[in-house]
This record gives structure tokens, sequence and C-alpha cells, in this order.
């Protein structure tokens, strides 16, 4: 019998990394998908052919879609990335950063996929602990989704549910790179940043590098990945303070 | 008091066409969304360029988003449209031009517009009665999109739900025709065929043309687009014996 497919949505960043790693570690085959939204960061992407290739996904499709048109988010937009938010003030309100409508827009290019593939499976790496505040990140968005998928699809007109998958929904950051550690995960292939140098570097200030090198240095563990200013261990320790 | 915002999603068929007529006429300024999805048939778009323009909405965006790479549907990969299908057999099964997921992503990139004008209000020309048998243009459907919706905003953190307007949900094409026709649509400048011909005339003979003449036909009118053969009133009706 052939294992069933999955659809996980693969950013290029740690969370989705580690999703991926769970989803194989489930018996999956795994077909990741990438979105090229007209972000700034296109080293993500490249990201993400990393790890699918290190983690031998069956499929790795980048789909484009320009979001620029709608304009309202850091990411998107010409407005300044945060820097340097004080960590007990991350997930206070909506931030900048966020991307009007993107895990319903992701999730629902995920399902289109997963239907075509005849997949019952979907994966996000989505978080509700680090999540800096996007709505679209809270365990009642993602059941509410579950519920309209099913009834969106083919499979929910044969009675067949849609399964959206949050592994990470519940993990703190360090959760997670112990978890993806375990899994094998090269942390080093996978890009976080917001607003990494031109060569792929992260710059160490923005929101995401932040709760990063919070979980590295909470799990005890060195992040292998490229800063801009050399940041070790200590340094991120320093950061928290 | 400036009006209401609201996205509606216009194809550039008489449904989508009526949708955007109707929202003007409930006093919303009208933020019309066209989606280029792969699909062959753009002459689609050309129409929606042509409504958007003659109805005066405040903004017409075109999104692009190639599907193509997922497969899986007579309008986006290459299998042959269905022809000629009798119309008492029409939406009995699910269609060979059924998109996966298409209202899902479509929906999820209104709401990501809306969220961007600050407008709680979506509208879409879905129809269940004549609706050839898509998961997605069942009114369980959207009353579960729109739940979803309010969970996936800050529109949702802040209590203000999104809506998502359905006003054809219940009518026949007949019924659509009429209500398009005294709201001063253009029906000529609408496209519904899913295979025309490269100068834009409608084919006559794919489920959506049979439809729609099956519409003018009950509603007593003319229809005004352009046929490969001339269709006149009898004809369509021929056509539903």
């Amino acid at each position: 019998m052939s294992p069933p497919k999955a659809v996980v949505l693969l950013s290029g960043g740690m969370d989705s990394a580690t999703t991926t790693a769970i989803a194989r570690s489930r018996g999956f085959e795994v077909y990741a998908l990438s979105i090229r939204y007209g972000q700034r960061h296109a080293v993500e992407l490249e990201a993400a052919r990393r790890v699918a290739q290190r983690l031998g996904v069956a499929r790795h499709e980048i789909v484009d879609l320009d979001l620029r048109a709608f304009g309202g988010s850091a990411l998107t937009a010409d407005q300044p990335v945060p820097k340097d938010t004080p960590l007990d003030r991350i997930g206070e309100g909506i931030p900048a950063t966020y991307v009007p409508a993107r895990n319903t827009i992701f999730l629902a290019l995920a399902l289109a996929w997963a239907e075509s593939l005849d997949a019952r499976d979907i994966f996000i790496g989505a978080n509700a602990l680090d999540y800096s505040g996007y709505p679209d990140c809270r365990p009642e968005f993602f059941a509410a989704f579950e519920r309209m998928a099913s009834l969106a699809t083919r499979a929910g007109v044969e009675g067949e549910p849609v399964r959206i998958h949050t592994p990470l929904i519940a993990l703190s950051k360090a959760e997670i790179v112990t978890r993806g550690a375990d899994l094998g995960v090269d942390f080093g292939l996978t890009s976080t940043c917001y607003d990494p140098a031109p060569d792929g570097a992260a710059c160490g200030h923005c929101e995401a590098c932040l709760l990063r090198l919070k979980g590295f240095a909470e799990a005890g563990r060195e992040d292998p990945a490229r800063y801009v200013e050399a940041l070790g261990r200590e340094g991120a320790r320093a950061r928290r303070r």
C-alpha cells in the first residue's frame, strides 16, 4: 500500500521545516508547497528548496502570487520591518509584518493541490504561543478553516473530511528547535529573518530573528544560521534581557 | 459619510456582472477583483475590464495566480471542455470543468484585499440552482467561509464579522437575467463561455453557454452575446429540448 499523501506548506523557515519532518515521521508522502507572494525575502524560497531537497519530499511546487496590489503589510509593501521589539512585547498587538489573510490564502492553495492529488491532509507550521499576534495563527481559525475546507471540496461532498494539521500550534520555539533537531532537520538550511541581507544572512533584530534566537537559547543549542553580526548563544541570551 | 466599501469578485460573466450591479445598488463602493488563474478563457478578463468600466467601480484589480501546477481541471489543464451535455443532466455530478478549491482561493484573495481596504463585505456571484455541481457553490460552504473569515482577520479579532454576500445563490439563470437587466447590466459586455473562439465569440455548446441560453430563453430576452453560430431565442429554446 502506498503511503497517504499530505500537502505541507513550506516557507523555508524553521517552523515549516520542522513541520515537514513531522509529516514525514507520521508516514505521509510529502508534497511541499511554497508561495512566491511578492514578499521582499525571496531568500526564504531558496531555503525552502534546500529544505525540500534535504528532507526528500515527493514534489516541491512554488506558486507565484503577487499580493502587492493589496498593500497592507511590511512584508509586501514598502513599510519598514520593526526592529529590536522587546521580547515581552512581541505578540501584544497585530504587527506591521502581518500579511492580510495570508494563512487563509496559503491554506486555500494547499487545499486546491490536495484535492488534485486526492490527499486529505494539509500541514502548516503555525504556532500560537510565539505567534506574534497574527489572527490567522489561532487554533480556532484552523478549526474553522478545516470545517470550511471539508464543505468546499469533492472530499466534502463525498463525506471525507479534510484535516488541517498544526503540529507546532502549542509548542514553544525552544520545543520546536528540540523537536526539529530530533527529527534531523538541518536548521542551517532554514531562513527565518524578515529582513535578510542580499547574501541571505539574517538581520538578528526583527521579531522573527528575536523569537528564533530566544528559541535556540532556551533549547540550549547553537543556531547554525548565518547572521549579519556574529551572534553566538551568549549573544542570543544577551538579547533576552 | 463615505459609502461602505465592498470587494466584488468579477469574472466577466453574466453572474458576476449582475452581482457587481447589485452591490452598487445596495450602496457599496465597489472594488472589483478578477483573477488571472492560468485558465484558457482569458477572454473573460477582457469582459471583466469592460464590465468594471461600464459599471463605474472604484477600482478594478487583476491578480495573477497560476494554478496549472496543480492540474485537475478542464479549465486549467489540457482536458477537453464537455459539450452539449443534456440540460437535465447538468449539475448531476461534479463536472470536469471544476477547478479545485477555486471559490475558496478567490474568496481568500478577496478577503486579503477587503482587510487592506478596511472593508467588511465581499460579494460573489455564486449560484446554487444552476450551479453545475460545484461543491464550493453551496450555501453551507459560504456560511462556513464567512465564519472562518471572521476568525482569520483583524476584523475578527476586533469582533467585526466579515460578510460574504451571495445575492444570486437562490436565483435561476432567468431571474439573474431579469435582475441584471433591471439594474442596467449590458450583458453584451459579459463572457460566459468555457471555450470561446479567439475573437471572443461563445461556443454555444459548453455547459456555461447552455445554462446561459436557457436563462435568456426563460426570461424571454434575446442574449446579446456573440456566438460562433448565430443563435437566436429560438435556437436557445431548441437546445432545451
